[in-house]
């Protein structure tokens, strides 16, 4: 039976993940990939501390990186580095010595991917990234294969387990932002530096790799509104909920003929739909194509074995072919489609919004604020004004219909700027449907 | 470019759905398989009656299933008639001419794919049925591929729209299941003969299915114990709701080491679980591996156009794997592993289960039936007594912790042997977690 060596750059948490199923599941995988898959060569500058499930004096451990990227009996070399340098040359290097790759890194793809994807085609080589977006959810390979058909029009999701544990926990525990961070970090939920998982960086790093994918056309990285989840309290969502909705920070992209909308905000979405019931550190993916209608993807985004379980499938697809004398072709990496999308300026999306406004209890508040979203032609769904606590500002609570975001932002402002306004207007967008 | 020619055995409702992708989306079909496909020949007994959407005096129709089977010039037959024969002469006829096959035929694949996925190995020829089970969702490709990596430990899900239509009208408007019926069928979501899709039947054809492949293992439809939703009272899905539970037709599975339980009955399933959310003619299916936990994917199980979708999912990828001369390898078709596992009876299963008793107002009742309960090993997690209507019976509902379906069936039976039952005991499952 052919021998397929496999090369891993990195024996972090993941890399440990990828070494313990490729021992624990050897027989399988070769029956699946028609092929023995060898674990060849591991490089990490650590090549003594245990993994926990590992032996590690019994792996191909080395310092350097060349004892995976030049090796010339590896085949496939699985980048688990992450970071964009030394991941990319690393990559490029792989792939000029005529290896396949398999990476996890959404942040390398999310900046360099049209580079790696023209690399690989050139060398005519595989890149597969299953793993880069929600993690063990077969998501990649199901827009790739699965959804061929389809022209996808619409694809929103919960992609960043950090940031979704936080907001269940803020939701079920009624605490502020910040002590469910605290907790977060306390077990291991979240980084110390946990920056790209509430900021929304880490979902706008996702979101770029799947549009891509799915639209077919490029996507910068730089194009994509970003907004996290630092300032939601405890009252927005629990104001959410009376009204029948849960907030989630959730990555949008909406595709017509011509354009292409990108964000990552905080959002809230009704209760009733499936995706309202994903909770802690899962994820979820909704896609809307023209002909298999919606679809939705829900499974654990992160985590030593849920990842490991993408690279492996994608370690055994590549194995397959390269078993079978398939080679690589054009088809198996993003490609751009024949009519490239422009991208909607944030200003031009439409969304439903959610606003908390704090005004002083005095006659004609209302008037003014209402009178200004009307004149910005944002009409109101519901409002609720609160009781009034104490010498507190008067919360005055509203749901939009669909409106302009370049009106709202608009409306915004000149709220603000009313005498009667004490605090800066709260606004969280809205998918309804 | 190479030329890729499809022959369709039926212009039928997803035959039809089939031609207007392949004409709709031929130039991306055509890229992404990175060959020309081609509708070639279509067989059905109606070669005049128009079908929307479609030129049928401009389609290659003919009467004779010859002109696909036995045209040198075909690569893919598309097998869309249904049933078991001819569609199963007609497969094999397919496969013996050097064909791949397609098909969206669930009782053919869950009586006699074992035979035909032989044929199809022998023949060194693809078979492809992604659009059997859950129609649109690309759950057939996620389990072969995606998720080579691991050992599928549970599955379960809602794979059937009609019986799911009717369960959450009769959620929503308390109705009674006959009235919701003859409504369904009235709008056009049941058949006139309803039989497979309310008793259960479609469920176990597509349990079958997947069940082969996850498990590896051989599976006779026999086996699948099955149970459907005729019986199910607006009662029980009130009482349900007031415990925090709904109830769905699902179709489950449960693997050991060496064991496999399979079954399809009415469930209830915790109403924070995201497959409660799983409404109308959607499907859903749960699985649990040991490498990747939890997934759930969720989607439009049948209609036309989601079918048409995975149909064509299916024939782009061997029109690609032909265009670049790959061979079909015995990995692409339901595989057995190296250890069948044996039949669990149904007897021996645990379950939870809710029980509505009926019993008269007398002394002694309570402590008779927890008696028996209790003689069982079954033990109760929560009792609701509920206030007797007039000269009606008491109910007594309970739900019990974990039991052993054969003891259950020993004490529904001695329960309802006692006189101070009125009618007979009923019962639904219950999965918790």
């Amino acid at each position: 039976m052919k021998e397929i060596k496999v090369g891993l750059l990195g024996l972090g948490t993941v890399g440990a993940g990828v070494a313990k199923v490729l021992a624990s599941h050897r027989e399988e995988l070769e029956e699946k990939a028609g092929a023995s898959v060898v674990l060849q060569a591991i490089a990490d500058k650590d090549t003594t501390s245990p993994r926990k499930g590992l032996k590690v004096s019994e792996l191909p451990m080395s310092a350097d990186v060349s004892s995976v990227l030049d090796d010339p009996s590896v085949d496939i070399v699985v980048e688990l580095f992450g970071g964009i340098e030394p991941a990319r040359s690393f990559i490029m290097r792989a792939l000029a010595n005529g290896k396949h790759i398999v990476t996890a890194n959404k942040a390398l793809l999310a900046t360099h991917g049209e580079e790696l994807y023209s690399e690989a085609r050139r060398c005519g080589r595989m890149l597969a990234f299953e793993a880069a977006v929600a993690g063990g959810i077969p998501l990649i390979r199901s827009v790739k294969e699965g959804l061929v058909a389809n022209r996808i029009t619409t694809l929103y999701g919960i992609v960043n387990g950090t940031s979704n544990y936080i907001l269940s926990k803020m939701t079920d525990e009624g605490q502020e932002f910040s002590r469910v961070l605290a907790e977060a970090q306390a077990k291991g939920y979240a980084e110390a530096d946990p920056t790209y998982d509430v900021e929304g960086i880490d979902s706008a790093h996702k979101l770029q790799i799947l549009a891509t994918l799915a639209f077919r056309t490029s996507v910068r990285l730089e194009d994509i509104y970003v907004e996290g989840i630092t300032k939601i309290t405890p009252e927005d969502i629990g104001l959410a909920r009376e009204m029948g909705f849960r907030i989630k920070l959730l990555a949008i992209a909406k595709a017509t003929d011509s354009s292409l909308e990108l964000r990552v905000h905080p959002t809230m979405i009704p209760e009733s739909s499936p995706m309202s019931a994903v909770s802690g550190v899962f994820n979820a993916v909704f896609l809307s194509g023209d002909v298999v209608n919606d679809l939705m993807f829900y499974g654990r985004g992160a985590g030593q074995m849920p990842t490991a379980s993408s690279v492996c499938a994608d370690i055994v697809e590549i194995a397959r072919r390269i078993a079978a004398g398939q080679a690589a072709v054009p088809q198996d990496l993003p490609v751009l489609g024949r009519k490239l999308l422009a991208l909607k300026p944030m200003e031009e999306i439409s969304s439903a919004y959610y606003l908390y406004v704090s005004a002083l209890d005095q006659p004609s508040v209302l008037a003014q604020v209402t009178g200004i979203l009307g004149r910005h032609e944002i009409s109101i769904a519901s409002l609720i004004q609160k009781v009034r606590q104490r010498a507190k500002a008067v919360p005055v609570v509203m749901m939009t219909h669909e409106a302009q975001e370049g009106a709202m932002q608009k409306a915004l402002r000149e709220i603000d700027d009313l005498r009667v306004i004490v605090a800066p207007t709260r606004m969280i967008r809205v998918e309804a449907s």
